[in-house]
């Protein structure tokens, strides 16, 4: 059995990433930049008020109160180009262009206007209230890369420098498919041995979230000949498709026997992780990659998480498409596996002194995915670790929500 | 001035619950639950299998190897439907129903079949690898709580319990105007004293972060006139009208004046609060709320996060409408305000030892927006504290990415 770490490296060594293209503005957030984004001017683009107030030389108000000629207004939008001399001011805007031969900017709540003067009534510093031009960024200068998942803030970046259009990772196209003739679908009333299907329902929000436009089948029962001729329709439009169920160790594994039958070259069907050992990672014929995912709804939503989605982030040209690992303090102690490490779920908090706390979920094993609908993190247990006891550091993988 | 807490408690006080909407389990991905979910069945509905192998009576395999007659086999969907006696076994899959009188299955690789017998090679514990019926939920329990944001694990629990249809909050609509002589659009080459507008941008994607269905306008300039009929025109179709710029203290404070003439009611104009303390909250004469935030593009995100998107929360039913405080290590020296709650830009990091760290970002004030398109939190300074020192636990407000 191939190790977590080393099944997540062959299946981002076998993912291209698909190419860009250009989206508009208010189509991108979420979406993953497919070049650096570059200042096209400095910010600010002028030395900038940030108060409302008077310009002034700083020298003028060292003996404030102090009387100033009021010589002209700069709003924003609308400065006044001409040179501030001593002994005058400027009434200012917030955002407004501070004038030249001003430094600084004393904020009108310390001044008093009569007429045409204004009396400074507190000394100000040179710089005060003033943003330097250039001062937060110089133009020709990288300010986002390749690469980053652009979220609402980057959205003001792209706005500032003009980019009224994106390049970003084209969204993967991802089929999903639930094997097994136990199931029926969500709006019929499941009979004797029979169960609902929710995985073609949570692999289809898990590939929404990781960026994917999903296409969800009607299911597809435990007939090798109907499995391939639905994988082999689903792969010619996908760029991935996912199976759920059909590939258990017995008999049943149809999933698995349909990809042979197909000629899929297989890179690993067997990882070695709790839950989720029997997953399969191949790609056909026409290169459309497959994932075979077991059918227990845990194992698919762990196998999901750790292998598919980082598929999807590569397709998109992610520069992180794995997950980061962190460390929190463990709450409950922790059976662990001989031969495969252990994904489990578990609820994180911060206590008030500022620890990561992880309280495992109770569980009734793979299947119970009422216990995983509130897990906010697995847990990650070494393989060959009896047990963890509380209060040991435990690494930690945040879920996507 | 009020502080942040009065304001948010006024913002959620004032808001109203939309009416609740059934949609599709597939388009329910994200949206808040406007019922409670009930198990319409026991879970497990049958005693299940957990692995591939062989249903026995443990009693049997006691004194391992020990042989024993396969009487039937019970697949996933297709059980075996009568009474297992002593000296029997019932081949058996992974997710299969348990046949009456076996206790305990053993796992396919610690037997081996000979024709119609079994050769149990290990005993087997009574219980082992078998899930009772009803042991993770009973039917009629409730499984989920209406005003819970619905994630991609509860997908899988709507859709097993028969949730074609979902009832959740409707999605607000809000409207999204920037107010500006000196802005241009996106699409635009600022001239003098000009520069783009970002605001639209951010607040929007906020916006649809918070649910919202959003609408960008044109960007008004600063004539009140103009700016009146906009925001009326506005308020007729949305739930929720966000406007920025227009509303610091001098004489450009077009967006309160025309709030003022349209005889809106302001519930508060000014908030204890760094950045974005002249942040308008009101209610116009049609009964629509309309947010009056900042310009500069931090205050604009700090505060629609804070206020507008409690309020688009509520609207939906959220149980927790506002964010959950956490607690971090700080890095850097911070300074505070005398008299304002500071809700300063911030990256959260979990060190090695499980604890979460948070480094202030360097910035040049509220208008640094590059910055801030790193920060991942809001690091919350209480007003009075003149300076936090490093190692300081603080309270910190993770943002919406």
């Amino acid at each position: 059995m191939i190790t977590v770490t080393e099944a997540i490296n062959i299946v981002l060594h076998q993912t291209r990433v698909l190419p860009t293209e250009d989206v508009a503005l208010v189509d991108s957030l979420g979406r993953y930049l497919g070049e650096d984004v570059i200042a096209d001017s400095d910010l600010p683009a002028f030395d900038r008020s940030q108060m409302d107030g008077y310009a002034v030389q700083a020298d003028d108000t060292l003996r404030a109160p102090a009387r100033l000629q009021i010589v002209g207004e700069s709003a924003a939008g609308k400065g006044w180009h001409r040179e501030m001399k001593r002994g005058e001011a400027v009434r200012i805007m917030t955002g407004a262009p501070v004038p030249a031969g001003a430094d600084a900017v004393q904020q009108v709540e310390l001044t008093r206007e009569i007429a045409d003067v204004v009396e400074i009534l507190k000394p100000v510093i040179a710089g005060r209230s003033v943003v330097k031009q250039a001062s937060e960024i110089k133009a020709g200068e990288k300010v986002l890369n390749r690469g980053e998942q652009i979220n609402a803030a980057m959205i003001a970046v792209l706005a500032s420098f003009g980019y009224a259009q994106v390049k970003v990772g084209r969204r993967p196209r991802v089929t999903v498919l639930a094997t097994g003739s136990e199931l029926v679908s969500v709006d019929q009333r499941p009979q004797q041995d029979q169960i609902r299907d929710s995985n073609n329902y949570s692999v289809g929000a898990y590939a929404e979230l990781a960026g994917a436009i999903v296409e969800r089948l009607p299911l597809v029962g435990d007939r090798t000949e109907e499995l391939k001729t639905t994988i082999v329709a689903a792969s010619e439009e996908a760029d991935l498709v996912v199976t759920s169920g059909g590939v258990s160790m017995g008999v049943y594994d149809f999933t698995k026997t349909a990809l042979r039958e197909l000629e899929a070259e297989i890179y690993f069907e067997r990882v070695a992780l709790r839950p989720g050992k029997p997953t399969v990672f191949s790609r056909l014929p026409n290169g459309t990659l497959v994932f075979g995912l077991p059918g227990n709804p845990v194992s698919v939503s762990v196998t999901f998480n750790l292998f598919a989605r980082a598929s999807l982030l590569a397709m998109q040209g992610a520069a992180a498409p794995t997950f980061e690992c962190e460390w929190a303090t463990l709450r409950t102690t922790l059976k662990g596996s001989a031969d495969r490490e252990g994904y489990l779920p578990a609820r994180l908090t911060t206590s008030p002194q500022g620890m990561l706390l992880a309280d495992p979920l109770k569980w009734g094993g793979s299947s119970d995915f009422v216990a995983f609908a509130r897990a906010t993190a697995m847990i990650v247990v070494p393989a060959g670790v009896k047990s963890l006891e509380v209060g040991t550091l435990v690494k930690v993988i945040k879920l996507p929500a």
